[in-house]
């Protein structure tokens, strides 16, 4: 318990390094086209060019009428209005329905000139050719839309720092508007380290591991809105992670080195992390398991996290640090909604009291509902992660959950 | 309230609609990068060509001993070992550690012949070049990882059916399998249909709209996992939606027609799908709110729906329909969970018994906690689904929701 006392929670290292990451280091606008925007992010506000709808429309099928002619009609009393024409889809409505006239319309039809409200078919009868019988009366704008009810000319319909979702996209179209100024895709420079490690497509031999980091987190990393730069495996020494990490301090928006497993390896990744310029290494360990060495620092502007070398710790302290960095460098202001489903807790599981743990948990849908099982892993190979759907986090007050305990799973 | 009795629920719609698309409905296999893959789903099983890990491996820097030499030891009475030399990383250990002799190993490294546990270095002490002493016994076993601890040779590690997360994309690499069969992603053919509709970079004129619908789908169709087809803008006519629709029936696996608004513009969508081969349509008419005119059909092979021409409502029905076909076409077998967060619903809802409610909300971080705040769109434009975060669901049974309820809000 002692060891994570002096060490601060997820919540303050996160705090402490996003304030340290001055505004200048936020990426720079680039156009695209609205069709390929999904899940990019906007630079700057949308406004409307034009009102939605740009013209009135009539919400149901019926028929284009003067409310004040139906006053007062029944079932047993209608108004008789003439039937002066149809208003077609997609050409302006040339009818200028006048006292007593009326014009067939259908769903998103134009309001002719005249009419101010629309009575639905269901309320009228057909009773002679050029003839309709209203049974119900209708108020001035009833099952009408009017111009600009939706949208105003010139209104912000959407705010700069919005990630965009298919709606975003039908929105900005429905407006004409085809192209957008977003945040270019902060890169994000990946080094691994570790003398034992070698490309996953290379033979092993004995002693050797396939480098996994730099791949899972790339793949975080494209699926967070950055783009991943894959600088390779570097050796365990101060000299050659120094030459690789000054080229990515230099070319690259975020740093991310995974240090190797040892405590010589992570010595050199904190010193070497040091050594790009002010304010240097912000956090150097953080009280959450798994991911306790990790190196939080930021040099001359640039953000650069130190992950540890397992691949478990790894992707979990990634989706806790990078996963946000990324999403500021693009100007998302508003704090991510973290998916979660709930479930109950299979087993008893204990937990350091101060220490905040991440629990790789597997869903089962039972007969008493979701049912997260805690995925053990001694060795913390990626495999511990591959089987779990999700991640349930236990606070650092907490010394355990008991079987049965309500839990809210973050879905990867 | 009577309208919606005769009508299938939502699941019950899901069910017979699916149930009805044949197995050969499937698609076929494609060879792809593991680099390429995040998101796609597995053709088929992953299985390990090599044990993981593939060597005995220490999991701390520490010594390698035999057990045997540590027992009883303590910082009264250590153990004396002689140091025999170091295990470098990544290369295979060449030492042999026999009775009373360690070496010095680091967390990862390959443990040498004539070892059966690790020491951790804390718990030893150098007193003299050449040997150590070990203050505290280890068992056999301890702080090693044994050859396929974590992975079996041969077992499957992936089943078919998963959907690669950045997770599995580690798995296979550690394993060195770097090419997979991924399942082809279903092709969806999108017609729009309605004489008001113009291209997105077109103008407008009085009584047209820019089309939305083919848009906003292709987007949610790309994140579910299947490749829009956009086929195009049709005119609301019988035989112009019939040619448009056997095109898209004989290449793609997936027909969605998003219907014109108008009552006979509907009426025509469902005569076209029922045109394409047995059995048909399935279902037309759904107890939801937004979505009631929804068609689904199944017509030689290949399923096909009809959605509302209403963007608000073809976003929503898409989620429920198109979005599981898309997931089981490609093979997905577990059912997809929902990402969900609760909130509150901040005022008084009404709703009808008998129909279920998709409901748009906005949620607002508040002293509370989450508040969900609904949309309301009387003209159902797009941006009321711009606006909102997720969707709140009101049961059929449900007449409404009292303010500050308890809801799960669907994120998009």
């Amino acid at each position: 318990m002692p060891e994570f006392l002096h060490l601060l929670t997820s919540s303050e290292a996160l705090d402490r390094f996003l304030k340290a990451v001055p505004e200048s280091t936020r990426t720079a606008a680039e156009q695209i086209a609205v069709l390929e925007a999904l899940n990019r992010v906007l630079f700057e506000p949308v406004t409307a060019p034009h009102p939605l709808p740009p013209f009135p429309r009539s919400t149901h099928d019926g028929y284009a009428v003067r409310a004040a002619d139906t006053y007062g009609a029944s079932p047993g009393l209608p108004a008789y209005l003439n039937l002066i024409g149809e208003i077609h889809m997609g050409v302006p409505a040339e009818l200028v329905t006048g006292p007593n006239q009326s014009a067939l319309i259908h769903t998103g039809g134009m309001i002719p000139d005249g009419a101010d409200a629309v009575v639905m078919i269901e309320d009228t009868q057909v009773v002679r050719e050029g003839e309709i019988e209203v049974l119900k009366p209708v108020a001035v704008g009833q099952n009408v839309l009017i111009e600009g009810e939706d949208v105003k000319i010139g209104e912000t319909v959407l705010e700069a720092g919005t990630q965009i979702r298919p709606q975003e996209i039908g929105g900005m179209l429905a407006l004409g508007v085809t192209d957008i100024n977003v945040a270019r895709r902060p890169r994000v420079g990946i080094l691994s380290t570790g003398d034992e490690i070698v490309a996953p497509d290379e033979d092993v031999r004995a002693g050797q591991v396939r480098d996994v980091n730099t791949y899972t987190l790339s793949a975080l990393v494209s699926r967070a809105g950055g783009e991943p730069v894959t600088r390779g495996i570097i050796p365990d020494r101060y000299d050659a992670l120094f030459e690789a990490t000054k080229q990515a301090h230099a070319e690259d928006d975020i740093v991310v080195i995974t240090a190797g497993s040892s405590v010589s390896a992570r010595d050199i990744t904190v010193d070497v992390l040091d050594a790009f310029g002010e304010p240097g290494v912000l956090v150097h360990g953080i009280a959450i398991k798994p991911g306790k060495p990790t190196i939080l620092a930021v040099a001359d502007g640039v953000p650069m996290i130190g992950l540890p070398g397992n691949p478990v710790s790894a992707l979990v302290v990634a989706g806790l640090f990078i996963v946000p960095l990324i999403k500021m460098l693009m100007g998302m202001e508003r704090p991510a909604l973290v998916p979660k489903v709930s479930a109950q807790i299979s087993i008893n599981v204990a937990s350091e009291a101060g220490r905040e743990d991440y629990l790789p948990v597997r869903l089962h849908i039972t007969e008493d509902g979701l049912m997260a099982e805690p995925i053990f892993g001694r060795s913390n190979l990626i495999f511990t992660l591959v089987r779990a759907d999700g991640l349930v986090r236990i606070p650092p007050e907490a010394t355990g959950l008991s079987v049965g305990t309500e839990v809210e799973v973050r879905l990867f």
